[in-house]
């Protein structure tokens, strides 16, 4: 087949073939209809940035991941996330926009990580965030675990929990304690403790120098389970609330919950955990993690937060916010993997016309143009082929509906019964449609 | 606002308000209903493809506008079109693609033209191409016009016409010359007769050493003007009859009438135009050209046509194929500038709900979770400030419909006539929907 070029796709980037791209479509379409459901915008940023607005966020290793792009003298690179492009959007625009401003932002992002099974360095992230002009009521932290209830409603993947808990608590523990403790290695450690348990995390809390007394209490802090009402009236009754900032972290849990019930989200779809952290120095409240019920080994599969100031960098104005991100391409592959992709449909074409001979030519075009113009995704299979391997080439393309086409008269053909019957086109728009 | 950074989006590049994304993303999405309409199937590739791939494939001009990524040792670009990479995958998954290959495609590519108005170096182009295995009918020539009429009907952006030639006829005009011509040349100096005149292109023919009879024999041709059948009938009369290729491409351009007769595409939506070629070496037969008829100054908004082999340089098949490309990013602002973009609806949120004071922030959260569990796009506006406040948040959003929440009942509000009359969350799920 190959001549001398390699026309293989690139390791470490996502390429699919049509019936995959359509499921992967029908997905990044469904997260799309819930964030327009919600009222969110949509705003669209060039995927190249100039470097050193990349770079002034951009920690460690995603520093090193970074694409650069070489075009005269200009120092550009590809965006590794969709965020600092909207730190910059919204610090450009800040006089034409609407606070609080509600967008979302589905693109490609690029990250040069060591290629391995289900990594990607060209991957799709969806983002919703709301940002505040100068502050943000609480009540937004409950309206983006709506959205994230909405999308896994709306994606048909099976049960999941939304976990749910609070920067501030952590925080306040550690304001209490006195000791000098590099807060985000502390969270870090903590974010492990589902995977290497609590002694691994004492172990390695210990190493990085705290007490014995505040691993302790860490330790017991996020071991607290229970219902979430539970939790909150064990948080309370904590000392900790002697520190302001810890009794905020179980204020804002309260209320969250508070909310949650007036959006009728269904408690089984959110739990507060406390031993969720999220690696990043970036969220100063409420944190979310989204994981499967019947897969919790593959993570969580939608991440976010509340922070303090999206854009301090870029601009003067205090810019807090709220949101999350959904690491599409990720998903997609572990789903696949997992089986458990909804793929009731196998295609956006809803019927494919065929000409039974070379008579049937006009009444197939004359039939095609009808079904479309009443809305029908609908195909047509014109290459002069016998009619064999026209219902092959049908059969291949996975479609509900064929309608083989004769000089004066249609029969609608239903795939998956195998069904068939003569029919006006009348009719046969009635039914598909 | 700003502190030390740039955050100007790049020259060059596009970036809209979320009012203009809206009704840019309007139009890409209803291109993208037209092509799945018609049976299209999406395909989505990297946007970094391998140099080389893209090297082999660019001329002159193209391949200086080329962005070379920088990563590791690998000689990566980003891709300058989709032809290219929709070569490259059907070159690479041949043997699992069904035939003829129906395929859309709407990406970013990436070009650094000298940046001036209306020319951006990042840019969206909405592709379809219809792909055959060794053959393809004419028909599907038929059907890609049928596509093309659809898009603009959609879009509303006035009437328009596409404009179609076949490239055998010059093709054959001058082979039965005999002089040794380069065709590519001669091709581009034609398609340039609308912009300077016969007599300039008389000129530049005879410059590039064209004979006088040919070049006149070349004017008559691209002269010839009159109804479709009637510029058939003449093309008929031609001496130029007696070479086989020019016969050929009168017979495509008589069989396409027929067809598109056949797909029931008003006659007043196409031409033939003897004058357009399309400068590119790659079309073989049919070429589209669209304009709108009350701005024939911006040039072509649509163009395409048919090719004998999509991927000779990656693949040993012979691919002929059938297509067009919209450069949406450069359509978006040739309308905006013109004022004609159908902005009939103003964003994607229905209905903003709005808590009259805080007692109300409860039956708020109810009705907006109402609205959109009934599938309404569906904001609510959460802040603590007063209602004047809320309501011209409302205003600059350019909704429809506002819903002003009391604690025991709900105003339903229609922005434009301003009417206001109370009335239960079902009245108002029956009303916007």
């Amino acid at each position: 087949m190959k001549k001398e070029f390699n026309t293989r796709v690139l390791s470490g980037f996502m390429e699919l073939l049509p019936e995959d791209q359509f499921l992967f479509d029908s997905m990044k379409r469904k997260i799309q209809t819930v964030y327009e459901r919600f009222g969110f915008v949509a705003i669209d940023t060039p995927v190249i940035e100039r470097s050193e607005i990349l770079h002034a966020k951009a920690g460690g290793e995603t520093e090193k991941q970074i694409y650069r792009v070489v075009k005269g003298k200009d120092d550009l690179s590809l965006r590794f996330d969709l965020t600092v492009p909207l730190a910059r959007y919204v610090s450009e625009y800040f006089n034409e926009l609407i606070f609080p401003f509600k967008r979302y932002h589905i693109g490609k992002v690029y990250r040069g990580e060591r290629p391995q099974r289900g990594r990607y360095r060209e991957f799709y992230q969806c983002d919703i965030d709301i940002i505040g002009d100068g502050r943000l009521e609480l009540v937004n932290d409950a309206e983006v675990l709506a959205v994230i209830n909405s999308v896994f409603d709306e994606l048909k993947i099976g049960d999941y929990t939304v976990r749910i808990s609070n920067r501030k608590l952590i925080n306040g523990l550690l304001d209490l304690s006195k000791e000098k403790v590099e807060k985000d290695l502390v969270l870090q450690v903590i974010d492990k403790i589902e995977k290497i348990g609590k002694e691994k995390v004492s172990e390695e809390l210990s190493i990085i120098g705290l007490r014995k007394d505040l691993i302790k209490k860490l330790i017991d802090f996020v071991s607290i389970k229970g219902t979430n009402d539970n939790v909150v009236k064990r948080l309370k009754s904590l000392e900790a609330g002697t520190n302001k900032i810890f009794r905020e972290g179980v204020s804002d849990l309260e209320s969250m919950l508070f909310f949650l019930k007036k959006f009728k989200i269904p408690e089984e779809n959110y739990r507060i955990d406390l031993s969720i952290a999220r690696g990043l120095g970036y969220y100063t409240g409420t944190v979310y993690e989204t994981q499967l019920d019947d897969f919790p080994q593959i993570g969580s599969i939608c991440s976010g937060g509340r922070y303090e100031d999206l854009a301090e960098l870029y601009s003067d104005r205090r810019l807090p916010g709220v949101g999350i991100s959904i690491g599409l391409t990720r998903l997609f592959y572990v789903l696949k993997e997992l089986n458990i992709i909804d793929s009731s449909e196998k295609t956006a074409t809803k019927v494919i016309v065929i000409p039974s001979d070379d008579g049937a030519v006009s009444t197939s075009l004359e039939s095609v143009s009808a079904l479309r113009a009443n809305g029908i995704n609908a195909e047509i299979y014109l290459e002069k082929v016998n009619l064999k391997k026209k219902m092959k080439y049908a059969n291949r393309r996975e479609v509900q509906y064929v309608v083989i086409a004769q000089k004066d008269s249609l029969i609608l053909k239903e795939m998956k019964s195998g069904e068939q019957k003569e029919e006006s086109i009348e009719n046969i728009i009635k039914k598909i449609s």
